[in-house]
């Protein structure tokens, strides 16, 4: 058991690095948490430390309800809208947030980024949606973030006026899902900026996500 | 005192780094600075040494008129504005300033960033407002800094077709104040570019800014 | 021979860490092949193999229907596009893959770039063509690809709603294009949103291109 | 006379690296070149070395006609063009040459930078203006630097269609007179895709210029 939290722990701080590599992440925004499989637990990122100084012994273990059990920070502020992902989706296994550029000039404007590159018919199969406003304090947050995904094949959720949540499989799968939604919503935004994109038939959505999730070899992801 | 002094001069010269690390300055563009607590002294960085030379011991400390108290080199040519700032407003600890992309084209409309997504209303509290016009030489930027922030929520002010600057409780609010603020203008003139984005009640940003400056254990900002 | 499929393998790694390096590629997406001269075999990238672990005995050795002759993982999802090129073009060495935001910006418009910059007019000779919307899986996308390269002087291509194929005389060459291929993209695209580029002469752009591929002491480009 | 070549090598070979740090070129595209002072010679890039293997030996010795003096491979193509600014303009110690984003898209529109930011009157003094369309080859592009920057205070020049020239006192002024020509042409860009900058009056710029070029103590521009 402690051998599984130690790695989990390794992961989850190793993956913040992609967040930052990817520039999705400024100063300390943005974090990355992970369900202990088989557990009411999961791990998180510190709340408020720089993403130089993180390690797998500052990342905190917590119940599902989002109260520490081992650590020496508070747990992201955020902790609650993971906990509250983790109790209504059995499947997830990750959750990342960020506040990354693109996506989040999308939930500015409270507008869904329309499926219209191959790439994105393969990760997300449909647009990605816009979730509720939401403040922080109480479960609107997560609750948002589980109305807005469940029944829909897009693994990330951008939360109007704030910022992108997404989930996989594994955490690592979420993050993929984070750096692929800051991807396409950058290309389509600046496809857009000169005309409107080109749709593509749903028909060939359906084909190319049938196909990415299931004979492709991928895992399928969480939902 | 002088391991006061040792400590600030680190710190100044360690918080220019992240000033490159966001992208907010080129060649020898921007400064940092820091009150030395209880006296009427600053640290700051000396002008146009590239940021790769920059070293604590090259950091140059004034007195609050501006006048050099111990440095090889001249302090920055904005030393007399950060001085201004220390002499006005008691509360702060640090000044930045920089001609970062996004805001400074907001400085070149003379338009304020709107407040328009949660991460703002957590840092900024309100739109981050627009400073005179102001040309270098006499008391003018200072002058322009102090009247647009007094009394107002957001460290930062943008100074009109010139650039930014921010305040903060110590040097490293400021930083961040620096790294935000180019965040949140970056990400609202993209929302812009493709529509107008969906505003956020004024009783949502107070409550959000409220929560973040005194609840969540953040230290207050300087103002 | 084996010498030589050693050197392949080295370079088509290598070759990879530039689609990193200039931004072309997030993730796992994206992909890099060279002929093997004098054999109906190619080198290409792992499928799902992060840059960060491909290595020279990590690439995979394809005939030239896209089986697998050499290598533990499978070849890219891209192989049959790829393969399908080589068939069909006896003069091309290289051939490279990616979805960089401008040059797939345009894609999703099915939008040419237009040649107004003497380096476009320089390296692609006349605007970069749109190919067809193509579903993976068969030789739609190869097809697709040579069907709009051959004849033209560009070595990219911009398949519609998808991102971009570039071919060279070898590998090194192809991603050349790529990389300036989404360069131009980019500067372009930046030009047309503030209003429309200055035309070039078509007699300036066939001299500036015949200069810069028989003169200028380039190998010419494998069309 | 040898020690002072040894030491233009490893300035104009360091200088090269400003280039890719501030983004300015891709691939080999780009040129930095520097005059022996007191002798008709100057040293150059090579021409289609690629940046991470410039080294000072590598660097080419020609005369002001361009030929070569010292070096083993072919100088940089657009040599013609940096040795007509030497031959005319004799107080130019360095010129620079890139095909930077921003800029290249202000002169595939033929359409000057307006002096509108107050570090663009420190460090242009006016708006940064576009030269002739010219063709490489002779001695197009050369006259027409210089005959855009003769009396002018811009040492950046917009060549049409093509990209930017700047000069300077020496190779370094001229390498930042390149990297704030991106940074200024990249900010008023996107400040007018939202809307017009406020002018700033023609005596403003004329003090600030005034005061950079002449009371800051910078040297001033070779012009």
């Amino acid at each position: 058991m402690s051998d599984t939290i130690e790695l989990i722990r390794r992961q989850v701080s190793d993956l913040h690095q992609e967040l930052v590599r990817y520039g999705l992440v400024v100063w300390t925004a943005g974090n990355v948490s992970a369900r202990v499989p088989g557990e009411d637990l999961m791990v998180i990122k510190p709340s408020g430390v720089s993403y130089d100084e993180l390690t797998p012994a500052s990342m905190i273990l917590c119940d599902l309800d989002g109260n520490v059990v081992e650590g020496e920070h508070s747990p992201s502020s955020d902790t609650a809208a993971h906990a509250y992902v983790y109790r209504a989706m059995p499947g997830v296994g990750g959750v990342v947030h960020t506040h990354s550029t693109y996506a989040s000039a999308w939930a500015a404007r409270g507008e869904a980024v329309p499926c219209v590159l191959t790439a994105m018919a393969d990760e997300f199969g449909a647009e990605i949606p816009v979730g509720p406003f939401a403040l922080i304090g109480d479960d609107s947050i997560g609750r948002g973030i589980v109305d807005t995904l469940t029944g829909h094949r897009s693994p990330a959720v951008l939360m109007k006026s704030h910022g992108v949540f997404t989930i996989g499989a594994d955490a690592k799968a979420a993050v993929k899902a984070a750096v692929m939604c800051e991807d396409v919503a950058r290309t389509v935004h600046i496809c857009r900026q000169l005309g409107e994109p080109v749709p593509i038939a749903q028909a060939d959505i359906d084909h190319l996500n049938h196909r990415y999730q299931h004979v492709y070899g991928q895992q399928p992801a969480a939902r």
